[in-house]
């Protein structure tokens, strides 16, 4: 059979769903033999490779065969209980995920019909873009940086324009912390405006928050959670606490749409992975989480430094950069009419990868912005990298 | 918020949840505490753990960092190559899914709209009714036991009514080896038949092929994929032959079907977990699945022969079962005008499980079947149990 003849098989949804240029970029070259600032990956040092070891012989001798069987849906309690003691929560409001971007997706299927809203900043996190589409949602971004209006006018002028055309506003999908692309971090009144609206205009919250343990400088400001916790879905990973290998996360949310998702995970995939959930229940009650995301902190913030360094050091002038105070990437803006997504190919050539800007925002706009993650690469890489980088970036520019 | 408040937030979808009665039952005993013919679990002593810990270490030793790393999509290369060579396939037509479930939830995905019809047998499995309904399909199951047509009338019926309803017709699911519930096998005319009809009336199969490698007597038949590689999906799992815990399964097809399989994973979860890819790919490279496979093997082969012998002992005479050449379950018909569903209490406070067999139908019919599992009850509690069941049979019988 031909691609012609499979497509009349194909659901609606799949005419929605969008391939992430960041994993094809991944797929294409060996991220170890460039100087890569494209991915949001932990470097390989970041990983408590003999603690897991050692926890996983442990695991085995505590739980024995339990590790190996099926289990609850809702996930494993030791795991569920520890979660729920991080932020001193009830367990009923616990859910473990097989990977924060099931929360992201299971979220979505709950909730999302086609056509409805979803409301989020732009720009936005990739993979909840992805998802959101495949479920034809109408995805409305907004900008941070309008000059024309201030933060609170931004917002209720795109929620009004959605109620204009009848929309039914379902959720707002936002990263408080460190936020991916960006690296920006909301205020608390940014997160109590974003909440008030949430309850006068009545849609929900997701609160996508997998880096917010990742504090480099200042003090943590409370959850959208915290605020609203019967209106806000707060995801949680251990992607860049632990290791995204083991692709867990979890949901803290009430329990009437827990119970949802609850039934909606039984037919995705029944359970999350049982041995895995024991090692990271393990791994948190016996404290070693909190040592690892020390650890952690020191390691990236070092890396976090350099780069900000570097990019005062070799960047051209007119170009410009946000200073996030924790997770794992900024955002350079370089002057208007610069379009990095032509650039990239270029750039890759000679050996330097980014995530350009445009890939994570709803509009057309954005070209003249890119993603870079100090995380993955090697401190010596850095200098050698950035040195590249903006040697090209001021050709381009010069030419 | 109350109930409710949250209503108008859910997408269509939830309005066709269901909930799995098998896994409610769960939540609610101790399997252990009673005779449990219910599950479809593994025993305890059916997991290799002192080999999955030696294992472990070796992965890590082998693949370091790699581990605990984010992963490709389609799943890592070893474990996608071990089960190409176990099929004497192309790399490229296989997919790693976090279960077989989930491989049944995507393929339901990438291919059903609202109202599509998808095709099954009459009983079918629980888990794939579940997420054909919460895509809201129309699944429409064919009985076997139709005494009035041949197999081939059953199915032609069934289809022409979809065609006279103008309804698009997707996919037929089918378990050819060892069905759950029925545990009954296809032949091979049988599996001709329905992929003729495929061909003929333009649509694709999804064979759902989890206990085929446990047979105990009897020769294999070739899967529905051999007869037809672009027009069948075929689903494994790690389940039956490994462990349900790591929850990995894979999905074998044409490459056309598998990239949006691909896309659509890639908003799913981002990759299956990866240590776990890496123990299962060990596992299989180092031949040791195969001694675990003939364990098992020995192992359910001489529990069903228990429970085949049991029955015959203990069931009254009206009472009649299948003759399951492998796989994990049998299916019990008692006769008409019992209620299985309404006997479920009573039989649960006297201490004894099973599954009713209606919660396998998309009608309402076969109120006088039961499932029963013969994997996962320890040997010397299967006489007490089968005793204890028949005894209250009885009792219910001459009420």
């Amino acid at each position: 059979m031909t691609d012609e003849t499979y497509k009349k098989f194909f659901s609606d949804d799949v005419g929605s769903f969008f391939r992430s240029p960041v994993r094809d970029i991944f797929k294409k070259v060996d991220l170890n033999a460039i100087f890569s600032f494209a991915g949001g990956y932990p470097p390989a040092d970041a990983f408590p490779m003999e603690e897991i070891r050692q926890i996983t012989g442990e695991v085995i001798d505590k739980y024995g065969a339990k590790c190996f069987q099926y289990g609850a849906t809702q996930g494993v309690t030791e795991l569920r209980q520890a979660i729920a003691d991080r932020y001193s929560e009830n367990i009923e409001r616990v859910q473990i995920t097989s990977s924060s971007q099931q929360g992201i997706d299971v979220c979505t299927r709950i909730l999302v019909n086609p056509g409805d809203v979803v409301l989020t900043s732009n720009p936005s996190y990739l993979g909840a873009l992805q998802s959101f589409s495949s479920y034809r949602a109408d995805i409305v971004g907004v900008s941070h940086s309008n000059v024309l209006h201030t933060y609170e006018q931004s917002w209720r002028l795109a929620i009004e324009q959605c109620l204009k055309k009848q929309k039914h506003i379902k959720f707002l999908y936002m990263i408080p912390d460190f936020q991916n692309p960006s690296g920006e971090t909301l205020t608390l009144e940014e997160r109590k405006l974003l909440v008030n609206l949430a309850r006068e205009y009545d849609f929900l919250i997701i609160e996508d928050s997998p880096y917010r343990e990742l504090r480099y400088e200042g003090e943590a400001v409370p959850t959208m959670y915290s605020l609203a916790p019967d209106r806000v879905l707060h995801l949680g990973s251990f992607s860049k606490i632990f290791a995204p290998g083991f692709r867990l996360g979890w949901i803290l949310g009430a329990p009437e749409l827990l119970d949802k998702i609850y039934v909606c995970k039984q037919s995705l995939d029944l359970c999350p992975p049982i041995m895995d959930q024991y090692i990271a229940a393990e791994f948190m009650a016996s404290g070693r989480i909190d040592r690892n995301i020390e650890r952690n902190i020191s390691l990236y913030r070092h890396k976090r430094d350099i780069l900000l360094g570097l990019l005062k050091q070799y960047m051209p002038e007119e170009v410009i950069w946000t200073h996030p105070e924790g997770g794992l990437f900024l955002y350079l803006t370089l002057p208007e009419g610069f379009d990095s997504v032509a650039f990239y190919d270029k750039a890759l050539t000679a050996g330097v990868a980014y995530v350009a800007g445009s890939f994570f925002r709803t509009d057309k706009q954005g070209k003249n912005t890119m993603r870079l993650n100090f995380s993955f690469m090697k401190e010596e890489r850095m200098e050698p990298g950035i040195k590249l980088l903006s040697t090209l970036i001021k050709e381009q520019l010069n030419a």
